[in-house]
């Protein structure tokens, strides 16, 4: 019966999916090659004839080799909000669709950003582990943290995640400037020609800006010397904007003051360097989600492939054909 | 020569004073009785006749018993806001003047409430120790947080710091409530009679009141269940305003589902229960504590001590003779 329902590949199963395995086999036929024991190659080949749309994440690249083996496929649906994972160019060439989570994790990613960074200027999470070590009724001194307040805060990448960080830490009383490809004719911070700048003006940088090849290890050493010793850096984007080598040495160094971390160059291998610094605080790629952010990413993928299937309009097109 | 400088008594040092030892002791001849080797009641007896100022902390309480053996004690500089480890009414019976730390450290302590609340939602310090422990990279799945917007927040006590981590969270998207000894006509948010109906519609409590024969244990067992299982509470007021036990039950019994906790009841020994709980943060009473606070709270301190020994008015006072 559930080969009669519309057929759709998914590479690596994504959180949504786990999530709602049950009611997403209800509408389609899934095709999973992490559950199947011949090689993804060969199961690529054997399902080419049926695949007409994929689900994906960011976990699971779609390179070209891969669409080259799916020439019946139209969509790519992934419900990240990054498309650095699919190429988009090759899918304009091959006239695939592409669309994403487009702002719906939006307000979860900013308040993951203030989260982490009112973490690593509290230092909450190091905190618990002092307390909870026993170490507090030993009366060692605990260090104190900074005031969030008043610091000069550089949003990187001013597209709809970084509004929303930028909004929350204004009223949160940090001043706000930013460096985007373009300066926001609508936005009122102030604009600084690159990363660089930035960072020269800043206390702290939020990284919300999209991998590209243009951002690729953006921020390196120099631009942490330029941030200087007091500095933090809070990464709710995508691990490989910052170069994780010069950032460990920067805060092994302590050229720089800490960082707040929910993205990794080589997911999900984090260097065990990392692990020893009570400086960083680390999430699994988790700033977008949540129980109730799934739920809502679960009824847009759902309503795209029924729209697909239905030659009906997609939400958040991304590649349109 | 430091004898000749104005006397103060400090019965346990505040983190103030370990910060600023050296430049509090170029201005103040500071008697200290954890230094010296007789008992704390013959330290005072020796000290009587010169002692008219005394600085403290919460962590130090000042008794009547220790009131009546300083005569010509005149006036307490408290470094913190609460003052409930002052006996206020032997103070005034005595004619002893108090301060307090006043609104100094709202911003700071609103920004700890709003930080211990995205943590314990978003599972961020549980997560920090999920990577640093080396899950991620062996595929273990890692929960779902919950979304910070939409949900409904019940300020109990509506004073100066309560009103600051209203503010906060209503621009991150909550729904503020509060419950305080009076309806405040300045206020919009809504108000409720009691602490009980607020936890009946409220998904958080943050507890943000003054510790009094009234407050101790208010939020207790019957006040967790109204909360619910997907409940939160975040203190950075007292420990003593939740009954502790219930508190531990609640949580290792899943009647709610987190606790964010700057504050205990018998400080600085936290029950080693809550050491094993994943949904519970905890900061060791640091909710007030910045280096920028830390800077602020000495020059509110050296003013306070300088107007007393000029009979000069003072700032925040509490206790007026």
């Amino acid at each position: 019966m559930a080969d009669d329902l519309p057929h759709v590949l998914i590479l690596g199963p994504p959180t949504v999916f786990k999530s709602y395995e049950k009611q997403f086999s209800e509408k389609f036929h899934f095709l999973k090659p992490w559950e199947s024991s011949i090689p993804l190659h060969q199961f690529l080949s054997t399902h080419a004839g049926s695949v007409r749309a994929a689900l994906c994440s960011a976990a699971h690249p779609v390179t070209s080799d891969i669409l080259k083996n799916l020439p019946e496929l139209r969509f790519i649906m992934t419900s990240s909000v990054g498309t650095d994972h699919i190429d988009l160019h090759e899918c304009r060439k091959l006239g695939v669709k592409v669309a994403n989570a487009g702002s719906l994790f939006s307000d979860d990613v900013a308040d993951m950003a203030v989260g982490l960074l009112i973490d690593v200027l509290r230092k909450i999470s190091a905190a618990d582990r002092f307390v909870k070590a026993g170490l507090w009724q030993q009366n060692v001194v605990y260090p104190l943290g900074h005031k969030l307040g008043g610091k000069q805060v550089g949003i990187v990448g001013m597209g709809r995640i970084g509004f929303d960080v930028a909004k929350r830490l204004h009223s949160l009383g940090c001043i706000i400037s930013y460096t985007s490809r373009n300066k926001k004719p609508h936005i009122k911070f102030p604009f600084c020609l690159n990363v660089q700048e930035l960072a020269a003006k800043c206390d702290i940088l939020v990284i919300c800006c999209a991998l590209t090849n243009q951002t690729h290890h953006m921020i390196d050493k120099n631009v942490m010397k330029a941030l200087g010793k007091n500095g933090i850096i809070v990464n709710i984007a995508r691990g490989a904007i910052i170069n994780e080598k010069d950032l460990l040495d920067c805060l092994q160094n302590g050229e720089i003051a800490g960082a707040g971390l929910d993205v990794f160059e080589q997911e999900p291998n984090v260097p065990e360097e990392f692990f020893e610094l009570d400086n960083v605080v680390m999430t699994p790629h988790h700033a977008v989600l949540t129980e109730e952010s799934t739920r809502n990413i679960y009824e847009l993928v759902v309503g795209n492939l029924d729209a697909f299937f239905s030659n009906q309009p997609l939400m958040n097109e991304v590649v349109k054909v």
